[in-house]
């Protein structure tokens, strides 16, 4: 495709056709003002191949309509993600002759692959460090929970539990980066030193996603600073921070590690089916820029979401996309191991569960919890109920006990 | 104030108390998760000093609540703004626990002064600039539109015209960063030429705003580059380059210039009034980051908004808060000179109104469409209805005949 092509829901304003709101969206957003110009005029013979186009107007008979606008190439900056956002996803938002739009999809440039090679890892890549390449299994990641109070003596205790348990992911919680409490360095030195002791002890290589969030002027350093000092992988809250911290990331050589993408704050955008931005053009932008997992969400967790809503964000992550690796998904939010099963069944194994207080609250602790949800997992990968399976698994048996399952 | 405080409208879930609502935003933001923790018992004595804390709830009577809550400070991150972001506007959005959640506002620590100073110009400087200190006139901006498909001697002749008219400022619209079609540096030298020679002719000292938008790793460098070849301000689209950017911009000694902010893409998470997130904190935070002007709406423009609304969150820019700066209002979005005067009525004086359309819309062009806003400025200033004083400024009358008044 050489243009950028980006689907909306939206929702006329009052008097207003649906061809005039889409027309409206279209002008905004390209060369358009609200009235004739007079330096149209005066300047440009050429303007007009900088407008955009609406494709295809699509009634869904409840005063809601899809539309798919065409933006030219040559109107992007190849590069800028801010750039890219601020047409496809800027003004319109506020325009009166609409009640309300939503970003659902894009489509974008062939040509932007030649400044966004996309993961530099990827699921294989993931999966190779872990180790994981030949079983496919899911991974079973964890959160470290309380979200914020522990000091990195702490943390890294929580740490070798989860990985003495089996937990293949041990990450940050989003809001946890460099506070006093808990800086930063010191914290992914000790969880570094938990998690060598364990590899000694099980053979078994686990992922740590230190928190690097921070300004985009300064992540890339941040970054650098970590994995110099070990980090196997760095995680960025990529709304709060932005696209471009990302991208920023996944273009430096000297980040060696693969990056967790986290979607905190997504809700403000995502939430309301008739307004803001889905999820699709989120998790497509998190590819482009070289994220190589990415939470997309669960079907049985706390933060709500559908099946297919989710399969479809996932299918945005893995489908076939030219040289472009397909990015890891994340299933995270009110997750322990009597939710397993309703997971995989539903969206697959090339997967990364991750369970927070399903692991930590667990009744014998953290590494039970751990061993629980690798049980369960074990337990669909054979074919056999959780329920089943608990008969010869105690730490699954007492999870099930304790929570349930869905 | 020592700690953070949020104040939210929320609408709890089906069969969820206003109370429990309430406290699972808080608990999910600071400590929680939804079981209890081994981790908390094992580890952490001091952990409840971080949990946040529901301050009250008041119900709306319309199954809405509006409810405060306490973050405790020590729980940020001070500077790292995306952070700030992950507690207060983070994962809450998504909860199942509530149906439609709002970040209505925030009180921020005052120990946040320390590493954010805010604006470096404010008002006051951005006046001095303009030669506008004494005479506190409102300022009168323009865009130039199209919003793309101008070179940059194109564009450097409409900027030259509505100087020339008597703009004090001119931006690039939101969308024009550095696309092939018209490179940056180029536009800006270009334009830069054209500013001097009309301040040759009027002695008026005109702000070209370029827009600098990019990736939070790239901005500063583009910044300091543009300052270095003449440029006396820059624009940044803050919610799609991210917070930072701006607080990067405004840190840097080399950023000798003031900062405009647009807001574009803003109406994703401000428009539906019972969720997101509104213009209020939004505006805060640009302020906390040192934006020295700020696009808060019109009562009377394209964009909706009414003028409560946008007085509040001018008010936010404007009040005495310890040292930092007031940050200039920007109204803007179909606006021209017949709206001046509902413009000025609603929102008063130290305000800059911008214009786009509405200046180069104008029958005899851009020279003329810029006078007719200066003209209609000073006939609010005068006293004067705008129709009064058309009948002896003729661009005014022109203007007015074409658009008419609200």
């Amino acid at each position: 495709m050489d243009d950028l092509i980006a689907t909306y829901y939206f929702r006329p304003g009052d008097g207003v056709t649906a061809d005039f709101a889409a027309q409206a969206i279209s002008e905004e957003q390209t060369t358009g003002t609200w009235t004739r110009l007079s330096t149209v005029n005066d300047h440009t013979a050429y303007v007009h191949a900088y407008d955009g186009e609406v494709m295809d107007i699509v009634s869904l008979g409840d005063g809601g309509y899809v539309t798919r606008i065409r933006y030219p190439y040559e109107i992007f900056e190849p590069g800028n993600i801010p750039q890219y956002l601020s047409v496809v996803a800027g003004n319109l938002f506020g325009l009166g002759k609409i009640s309300a739009v939503r970003l659902l999809d894009m489509d974008l440039p062939d040509a932007f692959r030649a400044v966004h090679p996309g993961p530099k890892f990827g699921i294989e890549g993931v999966r190779k460090i872990v180790g994981t390449e030949t079983s496919r299994r899911p991974h079973v990641g964890t959160i470290i929970k309380p979200k914020v109070g522990l000091n990195p003596k702490d943390t890294a205790a929580v740490a070798y539990e989860a990985a003495v348990g089996g937990v293949d992911l041990i990450k940050d919680d989003e809001t946890l980066t460099d506070q006093r409490f808990c800086p930063l360095m010191d914290r992914l030195a000790a969880v570094m030193d938990a998690l060598d002791k364990a590899e000694q002890e099980t053979g078994h290589r686990v992922l740590y996603a230190l928190n690097v969030t921070t300004g985009g002027d300064k992540i890339v350093e941040v970054g650098e600073r970590a994995v110099k000092a070990g980090a196997n992988m760095l995680m960025v809250d990529v709304l709060t921070a932005g696209f471009s911290a990302v991208q920023a990331l996944a273009a430096d050589p000297a980040i060696t590690v693969p990056i967790h993408v986290h979607r905190t704050m997504h809700g403000a955008l995502t939430r309301n089916p008739h307004h803001g931005i889905a999820m699709r053009p989120i998790a497509k932008l998190v590819r482009l820029c070289g994220g190589d997992q990415l939470h997309t969400g669960t079907v049985s967790g706390k933060m709500g979401g559908s099946a297919a809503e989710v399969l479809g964000d996932n299918a945005i992550l893995t489908e076939p996309w030219g040289p472009v690796a397909p990015v890891f998904p994340v299933a995270s939010g009110g997750l322990h191991p009597g939710k397993v099963h309703a997971e995989l069944a539903a969206l697959g194994t090339e997967i990364v569960l991750q369970a927070g207080g399903g692991i930590h609250g667990h009744p014998d602790g953290t590494r039970a919890g751990a061993a629980a949800m690798r049980q369960a997992v074990d337990a669909f990968l054979a074919g056999v109920s959780a329920e089943e399976y608990a008969k010869t698994h105690a730490e699954l048996a007492k999870a099930l006990a304790a929570w349930g399952t869905v």
